[in-house]
C-alpha cells in the first residue's frame, strides 16, 4: 500500500475504464434475496453475471470466470457443495474470489462454513463490522444482517484476518476501511440510503469480484469497487424519493458514470 | 375486539411508531419469486428482514426474532424442514409467527404441510379467500396464486380457523376482513395495482409479523399492517404510470408515511 | 408459414388482445435470479405467473396451466427433478411448453439436461445464438449468459432443431429469428436495454409460455410474444435513463400497450 491517496484515485479510474472494456464474466454464489439485484448491478457496472451456483458446474465455471463471489446470505445444502467446489477450483485455477460471510456469528451452519473458507485463502473479504469481529473470532456477531459494531471497532480484527489468509478485507459502514494488514485505507463516498435497500451490501461483494478480474492488485479493485459503488450512491441519492427510486436511480447512475465525476466525487485516505 | 374503529386507527398509528422505533428483526422463510420485494419492504416499512430458512438456523434464529413469516409460495423439501423448526421455535419460545398458504387446494405438498402447521397454532394467518376456504378444508383452493372467490364468501371459514387456533384470520381483497373468530373487523384501504406487482400480497405477511413483533396484541398489529401497507398504496397509486412505477412509488411511500396521513386515510369498520 | 407479414401482425394483435382478456396461467420453472421480474412480466401483460416448481407439484399443475416454461439457468437438483415431471405432464395433457436452454454448452449438467427435455418434444425454444447452436450440437456454446455468436449464424442449427423435434425456435438477438424449420420469420423490434437488465431474455421465455397458452399456432404465438414485448421495450427505451429505469418503464409500458401503436411499431418479415 505504497500508493498515494490521489495515485489511489487514477488506478480506480483505470479500473473502472478496465471493466467496461473487458465486461468481466463474475460468477456469483449468492443469497437468494439478492441475485436479481446483484444481476442487475453487474449489468450496469458493464460486467457480466452469471449465477452459477449448482455442484458439478461451479468448479468448472470458476476456472473460466474473471473473478467469483461467495456470499452466505442463504447457504442450502446444495450451494454450500457449489461453493465448496468453486472455491477449490478458483484456488487452482487462480481466479480471484471474495468471501462475504453474512450474518455469521449466531447462526452455526454459515459461521462454519465461513471459517472453512476463510482458511482457503479468499482474495478479498468483505463484510459489515459484526461479520468481520466474528469472523476474527473475537465477538459473536451482529443482529441477523445488520452490524451491531462500529466500523472502527473492527479494524484490529479485520487486520489480523488480512495478515493470517493474505486477504484484502473490507469493513462496510458509514465510511469503508479497506486493509491489507499493514495500513489501512479509509473511503468515505457512500450513502445510508444503501442501507435501506436489500442487496446494498451484498452486491458490493459482486462488484469487488469483477474489479479483482480487471486487476492485477487486489486493494486496487477493492478501493476502485467500494468508491466507484458508493459515488455511484450518492448521485442516486440526490435524485431520489425514498429506498424505491433510489434502487433504479442507482443502476442508472452505476451504467451512466464518467471518470470526471468519479475523480471530482472520490474519497480515498 | 372491544375497540371501536378510531381507537384502532390510534393503535395502528401507535404500532407504526413502535416498528419504527424498534425496527424488529422479521425472519422470513419465504417463496424464491419475493424475497427481495419482501425485504426491501420491510426495509422502507423500518423494520430488519433476516431471510433464515436453512434447518439448523432457522430454529435457533426463530427464538430471536421479533417475528416470523412461513409463506409456503416455493416450499422445497430443505426449506419445509426449516419451516417446521422455525415453528417448533418459535412456539417455544413465545415468538409470534404468521402462516400465509399460498395456492393451497390443488397443490398437494404446500396443502398438506399447510394443514400440519396450522394445528401448531399460527399467531396469525393470511391469505386471499380462495386459500383460507382451503385452509379451513371447505374448498377446493383458487387458481395458482389467484382467488376464484370473494371475500366475504371466506368470512365463516376465517372465523372457524381462528377459533379452532387461536390465530388472527386475514383475508385479503378489495376490502380486507380481520377476524379473530368472535367478529370481524374490514379494512377498505389499498389499490388494485398490489395485485399487479409480484409479492403485493407475499410481503404484507412479512409486514403483519413485523407489527407483531412490537404490539402485544395480534389483531391491532393486523389491522395495523393493513392499514399501513394499503395507504402506502393508495400514495403510490396516486404516483403510479403503471404496475413497475407503482412498486417503485410503494417502497418510497411506506418510508416517508407520517401520522397525519395515516389517520386522514385509514378506513377501518 | 403461409401467412404474409401483414397477417402476422393482425395476428399479433389478436394473440395480444386474448391473453389480455383470458389471463394464462403461465407455469415458470425459471432461474432463481429472474423470478421476481418474470413473474412483474406476466402481471403487466395480464397473464398469471405461478412458479411451481418443486416436485410432486410440478406435474399436477402442468396439467391445468395454460403454458409452462423450462429455464435452465439455475437447475438444482430438485429443480431439475420437477421439471422432468412438469414436461412429462404437459406432454400428456398436451399443455405448450417452452423451453430456454440459458447458458448450455460449457456447464455439463445444463447441458444434459437440455438435450433431455429437447428430446420430449417441446412446443416453443427459446435461446441466444450461442444456446440455439449448442442445443444443436453444433457449437461449444457461448459465455456465460452472453452469446458469443451472431444470430444469422444461429439460423440452420435453429432449422435443425425445428425439424427435429417439431418445436418452433427463436433466436433472440438485434433481429429476432423464428423459424418452424421450413421458413423464418425476422423480428425487428426491440432495445439494447433489454440486454442491460437481469432476466431481458428469461422473461421473453415466460410470455412466450403465456402467448402458446391463448393461440393454437405456436408460430403466431411466438412472433405475437417477440413484437409485444420488444415494442414494449422500445416504448420504455424512450423514457429511460438507464438500465434501472428501464426496467420500471418496461412493465409500465407492457401494462399500457395498446393495439394502435403493436400495429404502428411492429416489425415483422
Amino acid at each position: 500500500m505504497t500508493r498515494a491517496p490521489e495515485n489511489l484515485i487514477e488506478s480506480t479510474i483505470q479500473a473502472w475504464e478496465a471493466v467496461r472494456e473487458h465486461g468481466p464474466l463474475v460468477q456469483c454464489l449468492t443469497n437468494a434475496v439478492v441475485t436479481g439485484f446483484t444481476a442487475n448491478v453487474l449489468l450496469a457496472l458493464g460486467a457480466a453475471p452469471a449465477m452459477v451456483d449448482i455442484p458439478e458446474e461451479a468448479g468448472p465455471f470458476a476456472r473460466i470466470a474473471s473473478g467469483v463471489l461467495v456470499n452466505l446470505g442463504t447457504p442450502g445444502s446444495e450451494q454450500r457443495e457449489a461453493m465448496r467446489e468453486a472455491v477449490a477450483a478458483a484456488q487452482e485455477a487462480g481466479t480471484p474470489w471474495v468471501l462475504d460471510p453474512v450474518a455469521i456469528g449466531v447462526l452455526p451452519v454459515r459461521t462454519a462454513l465461513a471459517a472453512e473458507l476463510v482458511a482457503a485463502g479468499p482474495s478479498i473479504v468483505r463484510g459489515n463490522a459484526s461479520e468481520i469481529i466474528a469472523l476474527d473470532g473475537s465477538g459473536a456477531g451482529g443482529r441477523g444482517v445488520d452490524a451491531t459494531d462500529g466500523v472502527e471497532d473492527a479494524v484490529a480484527a479485520a487486520r489480523r484476518i488480512a495478515q493470517a489468509t493474505g486477504a484484502i478485507v473490507a469493513v462496510s459502514g458509514a465510511v469503508d476501511v479497506v486493509t491489507d494488514g499493514a495500513r489501512e485505507v479509509r473511503l468515505g463516498n457512500g450513502d445510508a440510503l444503501l442501507t435501506r435497500v436489500t442487496g446494498g451490501g451484498c452486491a458490493l461483494g459482486a462488484v469487488m469480484a469483477a474489479f479483482a478480474g480487471v486487476d492485477e492488485d487486489p486493494l486496487v479493485a477493492v478501493v476502485a469497487a467500494v468508491t466507484v459503488y458508493n459515488v455511484a450512491a450518492e448521485l442516486a441519492a440526490a435524485r431520489a424519493a425514498g429506498p424505491g427510486s433510489f434502487a433504479v436511480a442507482f443502476l442508472d447512475a452505476l451504467a451512466r458514470l464518467d471518470a470526471d465525476t468519479l475523480r471530482s466525487r472520490a474519497v480515498i485516505a
